[in-house]
């Protein structure tokens, strides 16, 4: 936008919504000084900054439906935010909009453990929810790599996932109920304690959606018992092909671990260079695959797996005999990406998700397309269910470098959807992967998420601009397509 | 409506719509004759029932298309029918509307071994499922009752569940991805073949939605593998709260069993009458708990189970000990509706939850309200996950005890809600409890219902009336709920 119009608006809002606010938010909890809004710029995803209007904290739901009454009013947009740990700029502000910052809702209200089941705010962290439970031998079940960051609001916004989702599920799957404020202020539950709610499965479709439909001010969370054992392996891989064909056996062997991940060589020596942790350095691949269950399931599941990684050349194989052992394999690879900062100034963390037959054949294709782009590319899998987290390294400092790291970026999600996955399995899509949403749905998809849309908030001012493309934009990016000479998948008439 | 006006509005859309729909649909298709339709106007839920003006009998996904495209441009509501076993009403036609039968979808057209899934017809029969992929040692896990007639079409529209679904889930959880035909026609694909896809969540909104959003052609059902072992556990208790108990203590041990089932005296009576399957006939409740998954966790689960039994006196404690002694047990359990038809000429299958630790007090309110209203209810639980069936029994050909019985039902799904549970558990709302909307939900909620169904069918075509009652008429129930001088909960601020 002329920064001159946009200067004129911002002093027109700011002008009719401060006094509006400040008759139910306290001064304090509304911040508008440039020092203090630089901290909500962006979320995790950091090439992309916006500055907001306004920051707002409210500490109640009434305020809450106070601030929405308001921007409704006025017709300013708002973003929610829970801990900023988001990967796909879904929580970036938008310009001369409202950022609700919803970290004061940080309370556990109460723990159900007749029906496993705790109420909680949104803005309590992931990791503070299993430790709240840990004395009854519970824990939530949902564990992305920021769970110590991360705020249950956040997960819900973008239905997070973890190295266990492949067992226990994703949010939507570890939630039975949620109370949300939607834009016109008014409270509504979905969902309900019950495991089937009557009525349209409204908690499904706000889960994932990414602040796009309502403000979400309580969650109802599903518990689980932990399991009396748990025992982590890892294995070594001289070639990719053979990791890959581990991964399909044991799975077709109908074992479901709680996690089976791959790590590619790069990775596990940067791993290994800052955790100390063990892995096998000269290894093409490694996997590590976690079995939970009474200790009787859990030995018998170990056997037949062994028995699996022998006949396809594994080796250094180490099982963890405690939950010592076992924290530290797992500690090492929830610190990849961390561990990648070593490698390169920045690392651009992508999110999709491929069947599990197309694995290697995806892997060969996204270390073509790295020598193509002369970037390295590092691969983590959450090789169970498909989804894979490739690491395109660079430094942003280098414009050109820059580019090519969107460009590949771009193309590993063409190539997701091309073996008939997904451009996203648990971190959204919020603006970074909003073209490619063009290439994954039919405009007739892409108006029905819009009507979808017009359902809870007829005047786009949740979170608008993000997750959901317009269909303009839809044609002007696949317009761009063609122009480069590349049908995006030519042959292939329907994914 | 007055009966002038709907033969006039019958012959105007007869002459519209037949020729039309002809260009399209072979004629052997189109059924108008009344001796035709008869077999369309009800659902299993028998007491209500409509002719329509039309039955189409389409057999491929372009003839769906322009079933719809014809009444979308003629302004005809349609209503689908899978198998109609459906017991709410449900797939009951609407007054000069269409009835879409869905039976000629019955195909499996591919199994996916690798992934664990298939890609199949709505007509395909939910058993049928289960045995086409039992050599490869897979399953569908969803068993309603109905499981040997019902479609799988049927049981997205109703979120069907079953004796399994404590552990295994509901049906939208058993499936990944759905094809539907739009009501102007347009061909869609919801969900996908991963765990996440990207997007509003609208696999699972259509999941459930009775019908009311579109028609499902095609379904990605995901395929579980059979455990290694399962065995079916049969106890007697001299009373209910003891049996009650039980139940909580199984779970709160952090058992989940495959099944966990409650039958009480007049149940089990009916049940051995007809079965002959040994169940324990002067028992005032028996439970049924199946335990499965490898050899040594179900034994070790066995003996906590047996413990938990014995601290608890139950007596007449069974164990099958192979295939066919479980079989024998939950054979007998499914039959319970049919053998409830010895006890009175008519049967009212109800379906609600409420949570676990309500279980004993509902039991108890419900048999008192069983001698107010002078009428048998026999109470079979799904008792692990909160899902009661009770069922009245009563003579349809006496107006009085029709009228007790449905207002016994209105009183039982009152109560349910005044527990904290919900109205539905797996049957779907239908026309049968369209007024207990009105007192589960606020006025916002049903209205965000109603703006999501615009999203879909902004005509009102598909489905009209069913599911989601109008604000108009919850006014209406709810001040005849006051006017009989009852507020239904004073005591309780919110469910």
């Amino acid at each position: 936008m002329n920064s001159n119009i946009a200067a004129s608006i911002r002093t027109q809002r700011l002008a009719s919504l401060i006094p509006m606010l400040s008759k139910m938010i306290p001064e304090h909890a509304i911040l508008s000084e440039p020092e203090q809004l630089k901290a909500y710029e962006c979320d995790a995803f950091t090439t992309m900054r916006q500055m907001p209007l306004l920051t707002v904290l409210p500490d109640t739901i009434e305020q809450v439906q106070h601030v929405m009454r308001c921007c409704h009013a006025l017709d300013i947009p708002v973003v929610a935010r829970g801990a900023g740990t988001g990967l796909t700029a879904g929580a970036m502000p938008v310009e001369n909009g409202v950022l609700l910052g919803m970290s004061k809702f940080n309370k556990i209200h109460a723990i159900d453990l007749h029906n496993r089941t705790a109420w909680i705010d949104p803005g309590v962290r992931n990791q503070a929810v299993s430790d709240a439970v840990a004395p009854y031998n519970l824990y939530f079940a949902p564990d992305p790599s920021s769970q110590l960051a991360c705020s249950v609001g956040g997960n819900v916004a973008e239905n997070a996932g973890g190295v266990h989702c492949l067992k226990y599920g994703l949010t939507v799957h570890n939630i039975l109920e949620l109370e949300i404020v939607s834009i016109e202020g008014e409270r509504m539950t979905l969902g309900g304690p019950a495991l089937d709610a009557a009525g349209y499965d409204l908690m499904a479709i706000m889960t994932g959606s990414e602040g796009l439909l309502g403000i979400v001010v309580g969650i109802r969370v599903k518990l689980l018992a932990k399991p009396a054992s748990a025992r982590v392996l890892l294995a070594a891989f001289s070639t990719i092909e053979d990791a890959g064909n581990a991964i399909a056996k044991i799975i077709g062997a109908g074992i479901i671990p709680a996690g089976l991940e791959m790590i590619d060589q790069t990775g596990i020596q940067a791993i290994e260079a800052l955790m100390h942790a063990g892995y096998p350095v000269h290894a093409a691949a490694v996997i590590i695959c976690e079995l939970d269950g009474s200790v009787e399931e859990v030995e018998d599941e170990l056997s037949s797996v062994i028995a699996i990684l022998n006949s396809l050349n594994a080796s250094d194989i180490q099982v963890s005999t405690n939950e010592t052992e076992s924290k530290r394999i797992w500690a090492a690879r929830k610190a990849a990406f961390p561990a990648l900062a070593s490698l390169a100034p920045d690392n651009y963390v992508m999110d999709g998700t491929i069947p599990r037959r197309a694995l290697a054949e995806v892997w060969t294709k996204i270390n073509r397309l790295s020598d193509e782009y002369q970037l390295l590319v590092v691969n983590v899998f959450h090789a169970g269910d498909g989804n894979m987290h490739p690491s395109i390294l660079f430094d942003s400092s280098d414009e050109n470098q820059y580019q090519r790291a969107n460009e590949l970026a771009t193309r590993i999600l063409e190539l997701c959807i091309q073996v008939g996955g997904t451009i996203s399995g648990e971190h959204g899509i919020g603006l970074e992967k909003i073209n490619q949403m063009c290439l994954q749905f039919s405009d007739a998809e892409i108006n029905q998420f819009h009507a979808l849309k017009h359902a809870f908030d007829e005047k786009r001012l949740l979170n608008p601009g993000k997750q959901i493309p317009t269909l303009a934009r839809c044609a002007e990016f696949n317009a761009m397509h063609i122009h480069r000479g590349e049908m995006p998948f030519p042959h292939l008439e329907r994914f």
